[in-house]
């Protein structure tokens, strides 16, 4: 059995990752700590969990005082804690899995930029694997350290790829994503209070999102060439579920046929990605790990639209950790789910 | 034009508060304050109010500077925090509406005992008017100060007084009642939290809450002796709405048509009361200052069920204290609806 | 391999029956039928199982031509159309699970009342086990025909077992539940239209909902003597969940101690339910075989108030259905959740 | 009084013209009608107007039998079921206001494209006026026969309109809307059933939805040249409200300053555009006419990202009526509101 230790539990992230770990044959939960009061069972925390997993969590007093029974740690923390803790780990001979945006970025300058602080582990970062295993399946086999994607770049690459891949498309992408309220996170807030979501939509940060650098990094990789991501996300009100319409420009004329033939050979043997004839929808994703996706030529308008829809705590963040963690191990990618 | 000022403009009541008298034909909101960090436009703070009602917000600096200019004065604030400003608006000749619970009960040791705070403003309890229309409108009629009732006692009392007022029932009745968040008020928190009330449904305070004192002063004095409310509120996930279902015991055998017609004649002249012969649903009185009510009498068990449905925002608030303007100063119980 | 068929794949029960079995270790999915215009793979009925299930549904042509190669019958039909199957699967030598109403009176005169059809197979009825572990396990071993509770009276039954049981409570109980929609069914109505549910509460069918008769002869069993109880249904604008408050009457003085340990010892051994300190929510047991309990003592009124929770799909229909099947497999009561 | 008729009261159109409509101080309600089995007072229909509304709705039994006491005549009727009913009406003197699609589109064979089906009244679109009073104020003055604009339409043409008059961006407008469920009727269906939607999301008709040539006809005719919309409208899991996020590209640099400007100067005058400076959201236009509009130059990609948002059963259907008919008979264009 492998030891596995989960710091930061009491978001959504952390829930998510023992509900799948509950159900995963190979791997024990070892160690779970956050910011407590005092240790408290986790079915506490989450009413879920009672009589089911009872462990206790334990209060986080440092990095090195966590993990020592553990092979790997999952880091279920908000950005800019986990860069100061993941050397400490790796130090320790942990395998880690970051669940958040801090080893992203290849590039410090840019995190600098899109963050707005300096990268204190810069020099891991090129040690850092992008956990996208559609892409970087034998990269992640190796890694120590997993860079686990957003939920919103999660929908868009792979959503995107088999044409930017293939270089049929312009290299300006449009990219129009809804989000369920958990993306928000778990603290309290105006944004996240239920009055002011309930029977309402609206959009945020357009234009500005950190995601933005996170998608062109990794469009514009596949592509060999920079890809400029034009995003405007949006706040469904729901709790889990994200969905995003991307507008792409073909370079040449294409049928339909074609496009979709791209996309089965683009990920034929890809267990959770799901190629659709029809539009999808969030509640068929549902605390699932698919990516669903559906390829649409607008011949009227010559544009590809693609949509494509994942759950944003699961394929968008604690699935797609355990998936990665599945291949780390050499596990079948779909154990546990 | 009658000039009104409201206190404790940031949360729902002050909204709704506004949204009703914008409409009214005879009045003028002279000034508003509230907990802000400088003078704000209302319409920054309630998007809805753009290009329609964008006067300025005061910074609330004690009940001395407030309310100049105004001949009646809403306070929508806090419980515990009104009973402190009452007597000075009073002093300056305002007539008061509050919105709080600091005045309803008549009895300073029963709010002591179910708000664990003093009541600093004893003296004046007898003289406050407990603001529920259908029972009061003769002593709302001349009052300096309006105790307007809560949410929850104004579905039960409305839903009960035709039985208890005439003697029908037993003392011990059960009320269950289900409450829209904004209840819960506009300050985020775990309760307030989108993802923890979409999809999900619970009870709270059950026995304890603060409103059973309320429902039990005024179903007493209906019906000359005491009346004990088993009472259970549970959380809705919609805005706006609360509906309570009541079990009473009929003292002898009633036909369905004798309750009806008792039902008819106590509520024949009263405007906002509607009497149903189908189970009310909250979204046909949201955003209305309506109580809709059904009597159902359960022969197989000798049982009368009562279903009332009101807005909680309006006839459970704001409405209310409009209502009971309106008959201060002589004007149609329905002006502004 | 236990070999199982599903009669009646359309709606939201068979739905889950395929979401719990395909994570059950131990048997196959034999057949699938329902109401259909052609054979249809189950996944382009349900997006949820694409690529996990693409099993093909069989358009059902009578009891005669269904479930040859299976053990195990799940009915999955409406009340009033099981009945005319049940006896030619149980003639086939099939075990039958019927998630219908017909097979759990007892008595068919109190049939025939409340469903206002005679029963056709009333014969069966004195075989029928009624189908609650946590109350009937040994008769559910040996059962060819079991008889699956309603989702309320499932959340009554087991809310107020341990009060009747042992005589502590008056024969008259009254019982406020609040039900999702997924409760009423996948046919679209104008109950079910989005715009009459979302932002809107009500109830329905009080007093004559016809899972009284169910309650009632299910906790007169138990009490050893008539139990009367007053129901009133209410729709709650949520997917799954369902959420009882009972209220009871103490013949003689009980503590709050004394009330948890009699629970307790209940209970003591049912690996779905959970005693609770606190006040059950859904979302606790959304997607769970739970039932969660909480028993309080309202010292004030001397009443009882017991609040239960459960999935209605799960607990509520399909988990139960699987949860028999465990037992009559001889197989551990929790296998497949 | 101005008499008006109402034909088509049983959809939502219908509902929300009598709540706007009964606080109009120049109007009367004179004839309602609509496909009912028999003579139905509204309040039945709609519980909301009991006891403010009680009329009755007759049987429609053909445009000669109704509106004869009516100077006006609201449409409020599935699409190509008004084409054939508006000569009658206009040949007996009366003016129309059709909120369905059938005198929107000014080509005939536009409209047997994208309707399938042949236009019965095509010589009447010449003379039909395209009711959006923010563009046609003139010729709805005096106009016998508005076309009621679409919802989406609405979103789209106002959010554009100052860009585009003024050609300062490309002829291709990238759009991504999003409805409330209302937009999708009154009748029950799969798509409206509750359980599909809630905590769901999804699109639909992309790239074919038949809003698509009505906004094209509105831009191009603004433009002085042909516009394209690339348009995939999208399922809120809400009630009321709509919001369009719009991609444009400039032709040549602009500032943020210069396209504020350019909007606040197209609509200064207009009583129900609001432009804001932070992203609309729906809530904040709920059971309003405003339109919120958003303009946002995003320097990085040098695109500019439009959001408007509107009620889309009032603004986007009922209240723009309504504001139509303010317009024709000369009173204030917010009457009513």
């Amino acid at each position: 059995m492998l030891k596995v230790g989960i710091l930061g539990i009491t978001g959504y992230a952390g829930y998510e990752l023992i509900q799948i770990l509950l159900k995963h044959p190979c791997i024990q939960i070892a160690e779970m700590a956050g910011r407590l009061e005092k240790p408290t069972p986790i079915s506490s925390i989450f009413g879920q969990f009672k009589k089911r997993f009872d462990m206790e969590c334990q209060v986080f007093e440092g990095a090195s005082s966590f993990g020592r029974s553990c092979d790997l740690i999952f880091l279920a923390l908000p950005h800019k804690v986990s860069m100061a803790m993941v050397p400490e780990f790796l130090k320790a001979g942990k395998r880690v899995i970051d669940l958040s945006a801090d080893f992203r970025l290849k590039n410090a300058a840019s995190y600098a930029e899109w963050y707005h602080e300096e990268h204190t582990s810069a020099s891991l970062l090129p040690e850092a694997v992008y956990g996208l295993p559609e892409l970087y399946q034998d990269r992640i086999k190796n890694a120590r350290l997993i860079a686990n994607p957003g939920c919103y770049p999660t929908t868009v690459i792979l959503g995107c790829a088999p044409l930017i891949k293939h270089g049929l498309v312009k290299h300006e992408i449009i990219v129009d994503s809804k989000s369920g309220i958990s993306g928000a996170g778990a603290t309290p807030s105006a944004v996240t209070h239920f009055v002011n979501r309930y029977e309402n939509f609206t959009a945020y940060n357009i234009g500005v999102h950190r995601h933005i650098p996170e998608m062109e990094q990794e469009l514009s990789l596949l592509a060999g060439s920079a890809i400029t991501v034009i995003f405007s996300p949006h706040l469904l009100p729901i709790n889990r579920g994200m969905l995003s319409t991307m507008y792409l420009s073909l370079k040449s004329a294409k049928t339909q046929d074609e496009l979709s033939a791209i996309y089965q050979e683009f990920y034929q043997d890809k267990p959770f990605v799901r190629l659709l004839d029809k539009i999808p929808q969030t509640a068929d994703v549902r605390e699932t790990n698919y990516c669903d996706i559906w390829v649409n030529l607008d011949k009227r308008t010559n544009k590809v639209i693609v949509v494509s829809a994942i759950d944003n705590l699961t394929k968008g963040a604690s699935g797609q950790a355990v998936q990665n963690m599945n291949i780390m191990y050499g596990w079948d990618e779909t154990l546990g789910f």
